[in-house]
């Protein structure tokens, strides 16, 4: 066997990296001593020869970074260009749940994911979503089964279950539910502010880690029952700040910083897991503690026991960066992947391709509001949370209809269902945008993903709705017909070929161009999806309309 | 499910164990808190109610303990009488590597020990022996070859291989060796005082622990490299004292203690992973960490996900202890096995069973040593060392034979093949064990277990040889063609279906009437099954004759 050859130092290894400050997740320690790479594996760790040599400079060098649990939708990049950003930050490995695409194509949006994802400088694992679709409320893409699961056992790269959201589901034993329990040995979970039996109960059923702590005793106590705790760094959810402090020499094994929902912004403006470590590091944890909570910690949750440790006979994935966690050198399966901070791969084709249906009938006729007798609901949006509030207001009359209000910031809310021609449309009445004119849309609407639409005249929320049906998907701003600023979004509305510079420049003229309607939310298209959540009180609407509850609603008190 | 009612509170529990002072080997806390056990399984730790009720009365409680590296056979017991041994000390899981029996009957003795390891209160896996025979000097009674290795693999309970002893052929990548590598996923080491390339080289075959660390410098290098490092605490071997300064709040993942080889008066004198903990707190390491390294550490390491932590869906294997590590409970599976230190179940069967062939045929011509010119070869036995001296003696001769001299402590020591009827005998002579007449034999003959007999005449050798063929194997003292003590292991001329206590007993009688024999080592016996172990040096004999740097020698110089 060549490795061991090269291990015994018989044969040339073929490259050794040098001059590396070396941290060694196992012993907590750091080592001066260079690492010899042989068939995309360590060889061995000490005074070897190779064919090439990397000259670290007194780089620190640690195992490629792991994310453990990351929706690569929500960076709206495909798979192929995600990887491709990531790895800059020093990432090789992500466990990624694709719930959003599932929910809008079911399996073959998971098995673009898995066909995306090979031969890329990262490698690529998922989980099979648990929760699709999230409710019955709405009309999804998609619905996987106990049945689906199954089969997506069999797939490649497919290593557990996701993020089992329907916790009253687990913890009240719903059949359902816990029909897709115990197909995949690793489950992972979702349970916020789950305490006491009901964690127990949770947790009983097989469910090992939880990435919803947002408070630190609830963390302590997930931790002590048998979670793996990941401390969630997202563009939206931030918890590292608040739970760091739960983590010491005994209990480290029990964590991982991981992602959950990141928007293109936050990969250019604070990179991936690289960020993590130092605003972690800013924050008090030591550096090699820090470390194994993205490599070591995180291989061993997932059971990927061929990385995570600078060990012969492990995968050679390495990054290697200064004492400010700015990653200079990426080693994928050996090979040099990035060099002083530049790509040596080639950047993934642009294609311009387009995934699932899109049935849609942009009918004026549908989006008319009816007056009757008594007040209405409104949505309100409350900033940087995906809670709503429910107003009851006078509904502002012209004729037989109920018209937005901008002088109260009232303004209409469609959502569209687009995966099956179904022609459903829920309308209803939102505060919060602060817009004065034309529409904002989107087909990112959690977890169904319709097309969601919020405007002030129904022409324009008509135009925004034919837009993003001529893209195939996307984002859209819309001021009296013409298009301010857009998006598209074609591979099943979500994602796009284009990396993260270009996806948030994209997304900030969009931003601008909200603004210029009268809009001042930081984020409007983040609030905006949200509010097709049903799963999350107070108010929300699906393309079944209003939903409070648990419950469809009308808009007349 | 009904875990998830018990653990909700919805169902009562099985059994609720109150009072305990929980080991939470994640945390490294020590709880107050109830658990609550449901079909087997821990359905939640907190304030439950159930059919049952056991009151701990403030005695500790931790997951049950795991043993990782044991040679049953070592124990004289068979799986079923060692299982019910240890359960009394609070070991619940087992994993043994049946190589002596492998070396003695292949695959249909590893099936002995499979399906005498069944239904009892202990979980026993097995690894799969890597080197039988462990050399090609001797009559083994099996071979297991690379494809015999993958239809151990698919046996139930089969969990990894069994310990690469032939370390310098992983090291050289010697095909005959390499080719056993890769079956399985987990590989078990034996790399004594490797160190450097050598280790690297050891390690990158995917050979992620050892146990036979003696020295702190080479355990830490051990650690860093990769290895899962057993602390190794037997009747013998002993490095708990060398080794447990190295175990650090960094590392302490990076460890287990183990027994390897543990004889029937070891058990009874100093129980068995119970007493490695209070031997190890009394050396200065903390209780959770030392609890760590039985339970989580083992586990994690032999990837066995449903047990070693004290957390909901785990199976309900527990122990609960004193402050000075007296085992008053043992729960297994749920089930209360022992209970105020006594067992709940019924001992195994005690049954006459056989096994193995017994092909030999005692003639004194055989062990007759011819006159030659020169001086002849002396094994030297080194007390409490499995190592030997090569001494260089003037024979003493009567007529045209070599005889034994008792006043220099020369006597005759005698290897004969037992497995295939091959006839062979290999005679030559050792001093040490200091008897002045009578022989002594076992059919304990590392690693091939032959018949062993050193003695003072040749009528007494051939006697010990008839009375161990006749008992189907065991230990025997004969003085005068009498037996004066002797010990049957039956099943392979390994085991007896007895318990520790009964084999202590039967171990001391060997003992007390070898030393009537004139002879003073302190373990006699297993000084002489080490004689036969050719591997290590420097003079050595086997059924081929004797053995001196992996060649056979002559007699004389």
């Amino acid at each position: 066997m060549k490795l061991i050859d090269v291990a015994s130092g018989r044969k040339p290894a073929d490259l050794v990296l040098k001059n590396g400050k070396l941290i060694n997740v196992r012993t907590g320690e750091i080592e001066d001593a260079s690492i010899a790479i042989s068939g995309g594996k360590i060889a061995g760790i000490g005074d070897y020869e190779g064919k090439d040599t990397l000259d670290l400079k007194g780089l620190y060098v640690s195992p490629g970074f792991i994310e453990g649990h990351i929706h690569i939708e929500s960076s709206m990049m495909t798979p192929s260009y995600f990887a491709s950003t990531v790895v800059l930050h020093g990432t090789t490995t992500v466990i990624a749940d694709p719930h959003e695409i599932a929910n809008v194509l079911g399996i073959p949006g998971i098995e673009f994911m898995i066909s995306d994802s090979e031969n890329l400088p990262v490698d690529i694992f998922f989980t099979a979503p648990s929760c699709v679709p999230a409710t019955d409320l709405e009309t999804s893409g998609a619905r996987l089964s106990a049945d689906d699961l199954l089969k997506l056992r069999s797939m490649n790269r497919i290593i557990g279950l996701g993020e089992m959201m329907n916790f009253p589901g687990v913890i009240n034993g719903i059949p359902d539910v816990t029909s897709k329990l115990g197909i995949f040995e690793i489950q992972d979970g979702h349970a916020p502010l789950v305490r006491g039996k009901d964690l127990n109960a949770y947790i009983s059923a097989g469910i090992y880690s939880d990435h919803e702590c947002t408070d630190i005793e609830e963390a302590r106590e997930k931790v002590k029952r048998g979670m793996h705790v990941m401390i969630r760094e997202g563009t939206a959810a931030r918890n590292l700040t608040a739970l760091l402090p739960l983590v010491n020499s005994q209990n480290w094994f029990c964590f991982s910083f991981v992602s959950d929902d990141r928007h293109p912004s936050t990969f250019v403006e604070e990179g991936h897991l690289d960020g993590i470590l130092r605003k972690a590091i800013n924050h008090g944890i030591d550096l090699i503690t820090a470390v194994r909570l993205v490599t070591i910690n995180t291989a061993r949750y997932f059971r990927l026991f061929d990385r995570g440790e600078i060990v012969p006979g492990k995968l050679a994935d390495l990054v290697a960066f200064d004492s400010n966690f700015t990653v200079r050198f990426v080693i994928k399966d050996g090979k040099i992947v990035v060099k002083d901070g530049t790509p040596t791969f080639n950047p993934p084709d642009s294609k311009l391709r387009r995934l699932g249906n899109f049935k849609v009938e942009p009918e004026l006729q549908k989006i008319k509001v009816e007056r009757k007798s008594g007040k209405i609901r409104v949505i309100r949006i409350i900033e940087g949370n995906l809670l709503t509030g429910e107003d009851i207001c006078e509904p502002l009359i012209n004729g037989n209809e109920v018209i937005p209000d901008t002088e109260r910031d009232i303004i209409k809310i469609t959502v569209w269902e687009r995966h099956r021609g179904t022609g459903n449309v829920g309308t209803g009445f939102v505060r919060g945008f602060g817009i004065k004119k034309g529409a904002i849309g989107s087909t990112v609407a959690h977890d169904s993903h319709n097309v969601i639409v919020a405007g002030v005249n129904d022409k324009d929320i008509i135009k925004a709705v034919q837009v993003l049906r001529d893209m195939g998907g996307g984002l859209v701003v819309i001021e009296n017909g013409r298009v301010l600023a857009s998006l598209e979004l074609p591979v099943a509305g979500l994602m796009a070929d284009k990396n993260a510079i270009e996806l948030a420049r994209l997304e900030e003229d969009l931003n601008r161009a909200y603004r210029e309607l009268g809009g001042s939310l930081k984020n409007p298209f983040m609030q905006l999806s949200f509010l097709a959540l049903p799963v999350i009180p107070e108010l929300k609407i699906t393309d079944f309309g209003l939903i409070k509850d648990f419950k469809v609603v009308d808009l007349f008190v």
